[in-house]
């Protein structure tokens, strides 16, 4: 059973410029972080867009969409920012596609010594193989389905919303 | 749903010994780990033991047993060392208690920078929540029935067996 | 010989706030780092302020110089931004105090796991019980009197100016 | 001024063999670490030996040694283990080579995360540059002159000793 990651970028692919001292995007540290930790589940990584998702419009998420859609796989784990994970969760969950999608980001990023990123992709690297047909934010432990779910901002966590 | 981690050591929580210049034990990471990655699902975690798993005996796999029978959460992670995991895991699966039991481990120790630890421990936080009653190994990304796995020594990776 | 390590802020100190996504101040890392490095030497930790050297203004430098001038240890290390750590070095630098100044920083703030902080200031360290009185800017393995070095912005690197 | 840093093992450069699950030797990690910590300083790296400093007998201390000698630069910085570190000093400073050499290496593998190898290769840089010919040990921040230092194996420290 193969796995399909799609990157969107997000604070979980953030690097740090150190002529502009500021958090940009350059790569992505997927193919590099599923070596590490000897991931032995095949995994097929895709580079769809590498932007914050407070820039994500329309034109993006369809991007997203399509990317799920023709992907061979059908288990597909798309990483995110976290301040729209819903509503991209929203456009994937309503398009109905018969695949398990599982969106996951962090809230530091990757290369901070203290990221929870690691522990995130980990948790959505199971979760995507053990889910039925849906779509699903999975962040910091636990599993939301896209349509009861909201990201607190004032405390940083995920949490459920009643449907 | 709370989660109860067991811990008795293994290589994921090996520490260095800097005066012997040795890996040993002396506390585990686990709370340290589940602070820096966020966790938001409620964990109790317990210390059963601290021991390398080619250190493990009968009584020892018993006192495993026994925190998994006597906990009052039906979701448990237990921590072990990678070498003998299957046998562990074996005791706990004929026990057929009416609960989750997931053994997770880790190659390298959570101390090194290239440690899988977090990963698998991610892993194995998402599957305990998402698998039936059961035993399994989740071990680098896969997940497996305690019936039907083994340690390959030669390349350190978890396989699957016929049952 | 004891050594005084007066914290001004700069990149080397830079925290990430998680819920505005942005580096920001916090505390200063050094107390935490001189433990796990296991410095033998003394060391007086003073935090003098917590800014980006951007925001250094002549008020800032004399607090800085206020603190070097009644400071017990003849030897004293100033953590700064990397933008105008030259400009705060020609203040230290004309008061001709009979002491060793070292000023040094960070190109990627200490929580980066590639950061170049720690070893900055294993550099100062020595440097700072090495050196003759005077003030003194190193960085990235090299060191340089105050009145002949420059920061070259677009390779984000210190150079030797002529004097 | 240029620098050449001779390997030979010991903690610093220890790697984890994750199949026999113990510390032993691969490569040398002190290219990755000049480049992440932005060494703009010129080093020459070269491979004299890797190993435990326990294993060192007088045919390796004689090639450490012939190293120093033939090398075309006059700073030299010997990474080596730290139980037998001041008897590799003697052997270098018995000589009276015209040159400034520091022996330097780590209390923990820098393979961990709280590693001292990347402070102390700092201190080192910096005193190499500073210190007039002789050889020296430089570790956790402290520099001896190789006739007034001994390794305290019950504390893990370095101490100076009357000469």
């Amino acid at each position: 059973m193969s796995i399909r990651i799609v990157i969107t970028g997000g604070t979980f692919d953030k690097h740090y410029d150190e002529i502009r001292g500021s958090l940009t995007f350059k790569d992505s540290h997927l193919p590099e972080i599923l070596k590490f930790v000897r991931c032995s589940v095949p995994v097929e990584v895709e580079l769809n867009q590498l932007i914050d998702s407070l820039d994500m419009h329309t034109s993006n998420r369809v991007r997203v969409l399509e990317s799920c859609r023709r992907a061979p796989e059908e288990r597909i784990i798309v990483t995110h920012g976290t301040d729209t994970m819903v509503e991209t969760a929203a456009v994937l969950g309503e398009a109905q596609l018969a695949k398990t999608i599982v969106l996951t980001g962090a809230m530091v990023p990757y290369i901070f010594n203290n990221s929870d990123a690691v522990f995130n992709l980990g948790c959505a690297v199971a979760a995507v193989q053990l889910l039925p047909h849906g779509v699903y934010v999975v962040m910091n432990g636990r599993v939301f389905r896209w349509d009861s779910v909201r990201k607190n901002r004032e405390l940083g966590v995920f949490e459920e919303t009643g449907r």
